[in-house]
């Protein structure tokens, strides 16, 4: 099996650099499912049958499937399972907790969902990071600067004259990342302080979440990581793509989409 | 049934401020058990038996449940519901995300888990915490400075003259609590940085952890609050109570140790 580096070097490879993120609602997929025994995972079937030979990877929000309880968490390991070990899988649970605990989380993550990679907050520091980089074939997306408005609360908090937190997130997961197995989370919304900071990147992978229903713009992303010959960059798109309809035509019309941005990472990289 | 607000004061006019932690861990718990068809929720239910009159209410720490996977989560509601609604349900699962996924976390965790009170990073702001809030009966502990070593990476950031970091998400969180349903999580371990803040709490609940295997004095963390007149405090112990003894005399050591913790409450509120 491929490491979680190995994957997105090849993806890479192949120009591609966007992720598709699963938030499957079971409010919001079209109302013809509903018969099936398991609405979501056949919602997020047809939309990974309709992408999987497009798409970097996929992002699967917990959040979508811990609010239907027992079931919604069957719905993600199959949906996990289904997927398969050929795509990128980021577990998008956004945890963070003390050693002892933030091992358990670790091993839920890579050893009981077996996804390649997650997402973690900083908040607490070094040691509730530590224990996910003792899996050196995984990847751990530390939250820098969010894509959404409560980004300004804390993230932009200034602590010197020169440097905001989320910079001092940026140091400090740049010298925690001896294995080469860290990452970073970059809001797509957050283009001028993207520019600022591309340079610092230093080969960390990053993901942006963000284009599509936040705001963000895939060209201009795009156009900054070229400009500062960065090709380490991961595109998210969950509503932009999952929901792009909400008729029975949702998993074609995700593909379609897929497409176009797919089209526009490349048209952009020259 | 009783609001969350409403367990916490009847809890303290018992003198009732410990809060039992579970985090069940098959490897540490009595070899007996193992026979048992569920060892955790056989572990969680003879804990329960022996300390439900004694204790404030439950801690629940997900990252122990989940690392079980599906097993392990059915575990969870089995404890949840068998504690019952009698007592205080802490759901500390650390989440944190933007505004429609928090919405998601937070059905998950007081409509489906049917907990009263959630743990949260503060890292991503008002929109993260936001969806929460709207639920008046509940209460959300927000992280503002825990007891692990990494506390010092960012919470302890200095962001002024006057002001770390930590002290600005307390400043932020108290501005958010317009419906009374927002507490705080402030580590046993920081006692300094415990009698520097606790004049600005203004009514806010606040959970403890970090007394005993953490290193945390229980008898300072009660003497200070009873100096600044505060009786709004829930003190957690997890590993101090549940491994007391890890022979089969496990739950009758785990009631004589909170009632041990009880009596030091008792001593130190004088």
């Amino acid at each position: 099996m491929k490491t979680a580096q190995e994957k997105l070097k090849s993806n890479y490879e192949e120009n591609k650099h966007i992720c598709v993120g699963l938030d499957p609602d079971k409010l919001k997929i079209p109302s013809s499912l509903l018969t099936s025994d398991d609405p979501v995972f056949q919602f997020n079937k047809e939309i990974i049958d309709a992408t999987k030979d497009l798409a970097l990877g996929y992002k699967l929000n917990f959040a979508f499937f811990e609010s239907e309880g027992i079931k919604g968490i069957e719905t993600l390991y199959k949906t996990i399972e289904y997927i398969g070990d050929n795509h990128f899988i980021i577990g998008d649970a956004k945890r963070g907790d003390i050693g002892n605990t933030a091992e358990k989380y670790a091993h839920s993550l890579f050893n009981e969902f077996k996804v390649d990679a997650s997402t973690l907050h900083p908040y607490m520091g070094f040691d509730s990071i530590e224990p996910f980089l003792n899996y050196h074939e995984k990847l751990n997306f530390i939250l820098v600067l969010t894509s959404n408005p409560g980004a300004a609360d804390f993230e932009k908090v200034r602590i010197s004259n020169d440097k905001f937190l989320y910079q001092e997130v940026l140091t400090k997961v740049l010298s925690w990342n001896k294995h080469k197995n860290l990452g970073i989370v970059f809001g797509a919304t957050q283009i001028s302080e993207l520019e600022g900071n591309v340079s610092s990147f230093e080969g960390l992978p990053v993901l942006l979440p963000g284009v599509g229903a936040q705001g963000g713009s895939l060209e201009d992303v795009v156009r900054l990581f070229i400009k500062y010959k960065n090709n380490n960059f991961i595109i998210n798109s969950s509503r932009g793509i999952i929901y792009k309809s909400n008729g029975n035509d949702f998993a074609e019309q995700a593909r379609i989409e897929l497409s176009k941005l797919n089209q526009a990472v490349a048209e952009n990289k020259i």
